[in-house]
């Protein structure tokens, strides 16, 4: 059978920028736990910053919105998502300033964030 | 006086996937001459491939949408948008799948497209 267009576009290496939203990001175990809000780009080099996600259901508490370095997301071309080892903990003891839908973060904050999630609890 | 929120979006070095769109685009004399569509990324690496891009009046024949490498944008701060020293005539010479909306490029494409632009004309 032919791929459908929805299926071809899962499976290739490329994304648009405006189709991003929704994309599935899953915890360490391979339970889905979220999606992807949006990318944030740096606009001189090309290269993604972090992700803005939402999880619904992982902290128990309905949908939250959290940042979330790049460096914590990898993307899986079976599951066509992103996978992360990120825990309901590390979110809950996330920065203030990471918790929400604020997305231009500062040099300072993002380097704040790097570390933080960088940093096994 | 304080920025606005628009300007203060405009200045950080940061870009939201879904604030993209409308971007600008200026030849190498400073003139405006397009505007970023979507920009397309590499799911894995989180790296921008290349922007599918507005022309309006700059080829003469109305508004054209074209593929671009990412390696011929370069972001001006001060302009807050991309300049390049893609020609019109380069435009009407690109290769015909680069011509158009056709925004998830093959492997070979994206090549094909990259040595195009590469080459003075």
């Amino acid at each position: 059978m032919a791929e459908t267009d929805t299926s071809s576009a899962l499976s290739h290496p490329l994304i648009e920028s405006d189709h991003i939203e929704g994309t599935a990001v899953f915890a360490a175990n391979g339970k889905r736990i979220g999606t992807i809000k949006r990318l944030v780009i740096e606009k001189i080099s090309g290269h993604v910053a972090y992700a803005v996600t939402s999880f619904g259901g992982f902290l128990g508490v309905g949908s939250e919105v959290h940042t979330i370095p790049w460096e914590q997301l990898h993307y899986d071309t079976k599951l066509h998502g992103y996978h992360t080892t990120v825990t309901a903990e590390q979110l809950r003891q996330a920065p203030e300033f990471s918790r929400g839908d604020e997305a231009l973060l500062s040099r300072y904050e993002r380097q704040k964030l790097v570390n933080f999630y960088a940093e096994p609890m």
